[in-house]
């Protein structure tokens, strides 16, 4: 019902159990997500599981702003070290390297305090405080596959994702992570089980080859 | 029966539990492999397993027409880089090293959607796209041992195959890799139980050593 | 009740379950611990919890008299290289890296012999001897976050403490660190349990992620 | 009773639970082997426990017969890379390496197709080809400890073995060595239990450290 | 009673349990250990435990006598690799390194065929040949702490131990080294039971902190 109601280009649908492949290096494909509101955040939990075989500098989750690309940026700088980034300012988390295998990343940030916490596969990698006090815009483009440079464009093909995402979710608060794998409902701001989304240039679904 | 009918060079044999050992680094030892369906192929799963201490380059399965000698290629091209080939273009998967020990690898691919699928030992390495809409051709040679420069021929030494091969299978379709291991029963293009295939040069038929 | 007598810019409170983020590295960020009891030392204990992904040099516990800076300081020199120093002169330690992990750190010293002995997650790293016959001063600023290179300041933001800390426990005698895992009741000197502390620049108080 | 018929520098013994020790670097150390039967060899299954910690090249065991110094040897290039040569031709095997511990290495050898299989450990490394059709001559000299450059003599000390070597059997056909733990019986041209041996220099038989 | 009668520097007592710290490089601090008999050792097994983070050379045991400063020597050559001196011929065992930890040694000799034979953590590391016939001299200055370069004297810092040391035990005769575990008896010659021994220099005596 509610896919007709849609623009023709966009999609909505219950993603569960399948994820969305970027099968070649370029700067053309990327997804679109369309979040089910847009508010301004100043808290949020963003989590999602992903594969790849790079070993370059890639994106995992741009979101940004007509007045900042780097709104609201999960970037990794090289293999074993994740960066986010809040409105343009960046902190560094170190991650024990797992190659060969798919990876469960979950963050948090909240302004009042300005910390930012990261877990991979369930374990906890610190605290670090970026941007106390901020507030990351509302008007957004959310995209998955490449990097935002600009306001939805000026992509890199040289830090365009190649792989497989999944399992994205995006909350308006501060979840306690040490329960993360509990959240199987998707949050309420993304939800990869009601996910409106549009896909540019080369992407696949298919079904996880993960649990 | 079938033995008979055959051209005095070409076997046809059930070759459960045994493997093909290519004894030495040559450009002279290789088998042919007869498909029992000669068909163009928009979708296959091919599974083999090896053992091999070489550390360099290598072909493990040389699928090759008149038009394209690397119409569907499986080569190694070092350590934990394995390269999957379709009408000349290829794709990398990188893949855990495990010397001193046999490894089972499948690979399938899928023209509408162009992905290509990688699992070695059981473990899925991702999927990457590669010619997508393509068609591999119906009329080839098929040889194990030695990659083809030219169709049926133009080997290079110093990319054959020294080691043991076993459990060659071809299917003109796509598999759920997930559950690889059932596949005891061989493929419907290729098939271990009942495979016509033809030697040259120095190469041996013995028992399997691992199970 | 406590609370009321203090000065406006001292807490004192039960930090059970609780830890002391240091969010950015910076010269102004850190908490001075105010001790329960102020009397020279000839024995200590010092416990504490830590995580951080720093790999340069920094100060885990800086206490420092007028005369001295380094009173009793316990410093990492570099990764795996723990340095304890009592008034002023330093024995080292060597600790078996565990990157991406909180580790628990305790030392205690005893000046009739001058032997200090080093345990890291319930395993003994040996004793060394240092300042035999000496008394740690009475008077002393006590820092978590930076180190002092004078009385009370002088801080360097290249060794300052970037991570979070707790669990710091302070006793005025030698525990047999063996059954250190008990210790839960905190120091007789510093009690994380019972903490009267100042909170200077960026520094958050929140519950701990591991147990 | 059989060892009042030797001549007094053989011995002839029972040697399980017993090694050979070589305890030091020299050209002179070694022991001859006499076989129970003097055949040339088509076929032939060698095993044999060693424990060493030369990091250089050595010999494990030699057969060398007038015409050629190494018509059946067992070499160690280098930590991880043993040779067997036939007729003065060698194959290769790669080893995972295993510091500190005896080895236990069987490889065996078929004229008919020239296959030579190697396991160590209980583990196979795999099958190559040597001399196919070749003979190996039945007048040698069966030397431990020492690499004869010619026919029972011209040893360098730079490839002399220092260790223990317990176990030693030759078998003139091909054994399944799938199941090399079982053959405690020993071979039917050398066996460890009833072994014609002569020891030259320093040498020592000691009972084993090692099950 | 025994301690009455010995002259005042030295002390006679059940060290169980207890360790000898040497908590600092010098070339002063050491420990002499006086035998319960005197007399010349055609045969020995000598064990000991440390704990050192030291990676330079050192000496763990120094037995000298007036014409050989090395008549019996335990000695660290680096990291890995042990050094048994017996009249000033030394003989090399290679010993899988593990840092953070402390050490069981046990090496044992025998004068009739010149064989040393080593162990560490209750794992054997082989055997070697070292002055086949000779005798150790009875009249020795037996030292833990430093290595002599003549006798009872001629300290080198750089040589000296670092750490700790504990349950040494001398023997005049060759122990299966196989049931190493059970000698906790002592030595017939040097016991940690019943120990004479006197102090010089900053050592000092503590429970152990290993069982």
């Amino acid at each position: 019902v509610l896919t007709e109601l849609l623009p023709h280009c966009l999609s909505s649908a219950d993603l569960r159990g399948k994820v969305l492949i970027f099968p070649q290096e370029s700067a053309t494909a990327y997804v679109s997500l369309i979040p089910s509101v847009k508010k301004p955040l100043q808290n949020f939990t963003l989590c999602l599981k992903s594969f790849t075989d790079l070993n370059r500098a890639y994106s995992l989750f741009s979101y940004s702003t007509r007045s900042r690309d780097n709104e609201l940026l999960l970037f990794i700088e090289k293999t074993g070290e994740y960066q986010l980034s809040i409105g343009n300012a960046g902190v560094n988390f170190k991650v024990p390297p797992l190659p060969y295998n798919p990876r469960h990343i979950c963050v948090s940030w909240e302004s009042a305090s300005g910390i930012a916490e990261f877990w991979i596969d369930g374990k906890p990698l610190g605290r670090k405080g970026v941007r106390k006090g901020y507030t990351v815009g509302a008007e957004a483009k959310i995209i998955l596959g490449q990097e935002q440079d600009s306001f939805g464009g000026n992509f890199d093909a040289k830090q365009s994702f190649v792989g497989e995402i999944w399992d994205v979710s995006l909350w308006d608060y501060v979840l306690p992570l040490k329960d993360m794998c509990d959240y199987s409902d998707g949050g309420n701001v993304l939800n990869w089980q009601a996910l409106t989304y549009e896909e540019n240039g080369y992407v696949v679904t298919k079904p996880s080859l993960w649990n």
